[in-house]
C-alpha cells in the first residue's frame, strides 16, 4: 500500500539549488552553520561530479535578502540563473520552470532557504505538475526546528522523499565501482570522519 | 498517490484564533513564552495586513481560563468574538460554525492553545465538515513535545497541513512585486534577523 | 483522502491498562519519572471520572515484572484482570479479548508499558479485529525516544490515533456544563499549572 | 484505511546485517557508542537465539570501511557472508539477493550503517520485491537526528515497519511460557535495568 | 585549600520557603512543573518530618504574584508567616530577618522562586550575616536553564552549597536505623523509583 | 572564604552596551533570536527606568558588523556614544574609560555580542581597573553554548558577578513600594507570563 | 592561586565504590543505562588491572535497596565489604574509614549512587579527613542532570577533582610503554569506538 | 579576591596541538565533527597568523591511535614534532618539555584530544611549572559532555583560562587597525555567519 520506489538516477535528475543567499542564510537556526554550509557545498560538489543539470534561483536578491553566496555562483558559472523579481515560490517563475523543462529531467532534488518556503512551495508545486521530488533536508535550513518538522510533514504528505546529501550521492552512483577515487573524494571533503578514516588508510598502507 | 497541493489563497483563507486566553498561555511549554508571544501576534498581524476574516474564540472565560489576551480583543475589535459558555470543541458551538460559514471562505487557518485540543478539535471537525485546514504550528502551543507530536500526527492523518506563521504569509502573498513594503514591515516586526538585515541594508544604502 | 474524524465518545469507549508493573516501570526512561506517574494516575482518575469499563492486565507478575502498581490495582478493584501467564501481546490472551468484548465497547484507549510492545501489539490486534485504538502517549513509556518513535510510525501507520490522557478527558467531556467541579477538579490535581490558576481565581474570588 | 497489521514470526523471517563494519560505525553519531554496541549484538544474540537465517554483508571492506566487526563475524560464522565488491544497495547484488531467496523467508529484518543508505536502499528495494520488511531502528545508525528521522520517514512512506531489537524479540517470542530462561537471559544480558530487576528477585527469592 | 564541610544538622537548621506563591509559579521555566511541584512538596514534607522551623514569606500576595500555594499554607499553618509588603529581597524585611533569628538556628536551608532573586537576594544576605546557606535547587525555580545557571554561580561564588531536597534529607538524617519507616514513606511518597522498589519489596516480602 | 556580597545600587551602577550591532547580531546562536532580542531592550528599558548611566560603543561599525541596532540609538540618544575605530576590547579606547570614569560609578553592568570578546575583554580589564562587574549573561549572546559557558567560567574565575536582567532590575529597585507601576510596566512589557498575570488580575479586578 | 596539581599515584590511590545497589541504580537517570553499566565494569576493571585496594560498600542491601550488583560482588571477592547497616555518609561507618585507612593510601577514588549523597557525602567527610578526593563522575549517577550539577559544584567548592574512569586509567598509567596490550585490553572492552580502532588496526596489520 | 586577568599577548605566547590524530578524532562525541574540524583548523590558522610558536605532538602514532592529521603536518611543516614513544602526559616528554622551554614563551594555548588526558594533563603540569595555561576548548574534544564538564572543572579549579579560538584571536589581535584584511580573512574562513557578512557587504558596496 505505501509509496512505491522511485529511485534517482543521475540521467533522470536535476538538481535545484533555491536561495541561499547571504542574508537569507542568518535566518536558519535549525542546523549549526559549519555544517549547514558543509552540507550545501557537499551537494554543490556532488551535482558537478554527477553532471547533474543544476539551475539556481535567488529571491529579491538586490535587497535585504542578498546574494547568491558566491561560492555556489562560481561553481555553477554557466548554470541558468534565475534571479527571481519577485516570485516567493520559485515555480511561479516561467523562466525558472522553463528551465526546469530543459533539462528533461523529471527527477528533482531540491534544496533551499527557508525550507518551509523556498524548499517546501516549488517541492508542492513540482510534485503537482508530474515532478519526483527529493528533498536534501541538511542541505535545506530554517528558523528552528519546530518550523522544520512541520515543513517535512507537509512535504511527506504530498509524496515528497526526504533524503540528505549523503544519501542522494550514493543512490546516484550506486556502485564504488563506477569510480573509487572520485565518489572518496567528494566524501573526504565533506566527512571529516570519512576523510580520517581514508587517512589513518593510506598511512598504514604506506607502512 | 499523495495529497494533491491545496495553496493557501488571500481570497479564499479565513483565519481561527481559538482560546488564546491569559490563564490558558500558562499552560504553554513546548515553545518559549517570548517566542510563543511573538508569533501569535505576527500572525494577528499577517491577518489584518491580508485582510483575512478572522474570528476569535474563548472557553469559558469568566473563569480560571482567564480572558482573551487584550492585545487580541484591540486588535480585532469588529471580528466576532464567540465567548463559548463551555464547548471544548470550538465546532460544536453553532454560533462558532455559522461565523465560520458567514465568511464563505473554505481555507481555514487555525491556531489556539491548547494545540491537541482547542486547535486539533476543530481542524479534525472542519475537515470532516469539508473545509481545507491549514494548522499554524508556531502560534499554537501545548503541554510539552510529546504532547504536541501526537497531536501533529493526529492532524496530519486527517489531512490537515502544517505551517508555520513565516510559510502561511509567503504562501498567501505570492510575490513580493504585489507589496514589498507591508510584507518586509510584518517581518521586521516578528523576525529579528530580518530586521538585522533590513537595517544594515538601510544603513548601508544611506552611505 | 485523509483518515476520517473518529470521536471518543464516552458510551463507546473503554479503557486498557496494561503492564503497569512495579518492575517494569524501571524500564521506562523516554519521559521523566514524576511526569509520567501523574499522567498514568491522569488517566486512572478519567476512566473512574467518565465511568469508562476498564481493563487491566499484567505481564507474568509473579517474576521480576513485579506486581501491578497497588494505586491502579486499588482504584480498580472491581475491575476485569487479567493476570497473563505468559503471553506478551494481550490481546493473545482470550480473557482478555473476552473481557474487551464484555464491554460491548468499540473505542479502545490504550496505555501501557513498554509503549513499542505492551501498547503497540494490542494496539495492532485490536485495529485488525475492527476496533478503532486511540494510545495515550503519555501514560505510556519505554526505554527511550528513539524507540517511542518507532513505535508511534509503526502505530499511526496501522490507523491508530496518538493522543494524551488530557486530550481524551476533553474529547470525552465535550462541553464544560456537563460538569464544571468534576473536570476541574481532574485537571487540578493533576496538571499544576491548572491548579495554580484555579487557586489564583478562588483567592480573588472571594476577596 | 490503515497498513494491515503483519506480524513478524520466527518461522517467516530473517535477519540482514547490512555494513556493521570497524569503519563505517566512526560515522554513527545519532546514537551513544555504549548503546549502539549493545543493540547490535542484541539484535545478533536475538538472531541466533530464535535461529533465524542471518546474512552478513560488507561494503568494500578492504578499504578505508574496514572490516566487519569480529563479535558478528565469529558469531555467524556459518552464515552467508556476502562482500560486496562494490554494490552501495545490497539488493543490487546479486548473491545477497540469491542469499536472501535461498532463506525462504518473506519476513526481513534489516539493520545496519549507515540508515538512510545500508538500510534504507535495500529496505525499499526488498519491499518493491514483494517482502514485508522490519527495521530495527536502535541497531542502526547514522550521522545525525536530522538525517535519521529523514531515513525514517521515507522507509515509512514506503511501507516498512519501524521497530526496535526489543520489540523484535517480543514479536517473535509470542509468549513467555515458550522458554522463560532464554529470554529472559537475552534480556538480562542487553538491558541494564532487566538485569537489575532479575539481580534482585533472585537475591530475594534465596532469602 | 577549599571550603571546610559544613554539615547540615536537624537540630541547626532552618527552612526558609519564599514566594512559592501562585502566580510567580507560572515564571518557573527550568524544571517541567509535575516534577516542581513535587519537589517543593517534598521539601516541605521533609521540614515537618524532621521538625525543622519553617519560615513561610511572600512577595505582594494582594497582586498579580499570587497568593502562597495552598498546601504550604496548610501544611506550616503555625509557622511565622511574613507577607512582606514590598521588600525584593526577604532579608531586607526586619520581621522576616528577626523571624530568622527566633529560630536561633545559623543553617539556613532555602528555596524559591524565581532562583536568582527571591532565592539568591536573601542567600547572599545570610551569608553576609554569618549564617551558613544551603539552596535546595530543585525546589527552587527560574525562567530557564541560563537564568538558572548564572544564579547557581553568584551564589557558589559567595561561598553558598547547592543541594537536592533528597541530599538534605539524607544530610540531615544521617543513619537509617535513626527511623526506617518515616523515612521510607517520605521517598516513597516522592520518589516514585524508590515507591516502585518498595512496593515490589513488600510484594516478594509477604509471598 | 567565599566573595563578599556586593550588591547593585542604582546610585552606583552605569550601564555599558557593547556591540549590539546588526551584523554581530547574526553571530549570536546560544539563545533564541526573539528571546535575545526581548532581554536587550529590557536592558535598555530598566537602564531608562533607573536613570542609570549608560554608555554606548560599537566595533567597526562601517565595516561587516554593522551600525548599532536602531532602536538603542534612538533610545540612549544622549548618551556617549563611542565608535572605536578598531580597539576589540572597549576598555582599551580611551574615549570609553573616559566616558566610564566621568559617571563616577564604580558598579558596570555589561552587555554585548559576543560575550566572550566584547563582554569578557572589557569585564575583565574593569575588574582589573578596580571595578565591580555585573554581567547581563541573558543579554549577550555567542556563537554556541560551549563557548558561552567557558567564557563564563573565565569571567567567574575573575571574580565578576553573573546576572540576568530580571536579577538585575530586582536588585536595583529593592521594594516594590518604590514604584509599583513603573517596575510592573517593565516586567510586563518584556516578561510574556508575568504581563498574563497582570492582565488577568486586571480583568478580575475589573469585575 | 589555583589549587595544587595532585596527580594520581597507582601506588597511593585506593577505589571506593558505594552503593552499587541493584534496586538503587533503578534511580540513576542522569546517564543513559548502557553507558552507565560500561563505565562502572570499567572502573571495576581500571581498579583490577592497576591492584589498587578497593573497598566496597552498601547501604541497607536487606531492603529494597537491593544487593551489591553481583559482577562487582564476583570481582572484588576478597575486597573489603562494608554492609552498611544504615549509616548513610560512608565515612559515618567505623569500620568503611578503618577499611580505608588500611589501605595506607591518601589518594581516594570514589564512585557511587546516588551522586549527590553516596558519593559527596563521603568524599567532604574524606577531604575533611585529609584525603585528596577524585571523583569519577561517569560511573556515579543520580536522579538527573540538575542534581548532578548541584552535587558537583558542592564537591569541587570543596576541593575535590572531577574525573572520568578513562582519565583515572591515563593519569595512573603514565606510560603506554608500561603495559601496552593491559591498558588496550581495558580500553578495548569499554571504549567501542577505541575497540573499532584496534580491530581496523589489527586488520590491516595482518594484511 | 578574583584571579588577576593576564591577558594573551601575540609576544609570549605559543600554540601546543596535543594528539589531533586520525584514530583518535573517532572518540571526539561533545562536538560535531563538521563543527570541530572547522575549529583545529581555525587555532591553526591563527597560529600561523600571529606567528606564534607552535609544536605538535602525538600519542603512539604508529598504532591505532593513528597519525597526525595531514593538514597540520603540512601547515606546520618546520614546527617542533615529538611523537611521544608512550607517555600519555606530553609534559612527562622532555623534549617536549625543552621544545616548550625553547620558545621562551610564558603563555601556552592548549588544544587537544581528549580534553580531560590530552589537554588536562600537560595543562596542569604547565601551570605547576609556572605557565599561564589557555585552554582553546573548542578545538578540543571527548567523549560526552559530562567528561568535559568535569575536565573543564578540573582545570579552572588549577588555575587554566578557558577559551575559544575566536576569543584567542580577538585577544592577541588587540585592535583590528592592526591589519583588518588578515583578521578578516581568518573569520571569513572559519566563521560562516561572518563570512555572510562580508560578501554581503561587498556586495553592496560594489554596487
Amino acid at each position: 500500500m505505501g509509496k512505491p520506489y522511485v529511485r534517482l538516477d543521475k540521467d533522470q535528475a536535476a538538481v535545484l539549488l533555491v536561495d541561499h543567499q547571504t542574508g537569507l542564510l542568518s535566518l536558519v537556526r535549525d542546523i549549526d552553520p559549519d555544517k549547514f554550509k558543509n552540507n550545501v557545498l557537499a551537494l554543490a560538489d556532488l551535482a558537478s561530479y554527477f553532471k547533474l543539470p543544476t539551475i539556481l534561483t535567488t529571491s529579491f536578491e538586490t535587497g535585504p535578502n542578498g546574494p547568491l553566496v558566491p561560492e555556489l555562483k562560481a561553481q555553477f558559472a554557466d548554470a541558468p540563473y534565475i534571479a527571481r523579481p519577485g516570485n516567493i515560490n520559485a515555480w511561479d517563475n516561467e523562466d525558472f520552470v522553463k528551465a526546469v523543462e530543459a533539462t528533461g529531467r523529471k527527477q528533482l532534488i531540491i534544496a533551499g532557504v527557508v525550507t518551509e518556503v523556498c524548499v517546501a512551495f516549488p517541492a508542492l508545486s513540482a510534485i503537482e505538475a508530474g515532478y519526483e521530488v527529493f528533498v536534501v533536508t541538511d542541505a535545506s535550513g530554517t528558523f528552528n526546528p519546530i518550523t522544520r518538522d512541520a515543513a517535512w510533514q507537509r512535504m511527506t504528505q504530498a509524496g515528497a522523499q526526504l533524503m540528505n546529501w549523503f544519501g542522494v550521492a550514493c543512490e546516484l552512483h550506486r556502485d564504488w565501482r563506477n569510480d573509487v577515487e572520485g565518489l572518496g573524494k567528494l566524501f573526504s571533503e565533506h566527512i571529516p570522519d570519512y576523510r580520517n578514516l581514508m587517512s589513518n588508510f593510506d598511512y598504514l598502507m604506506q607502512k
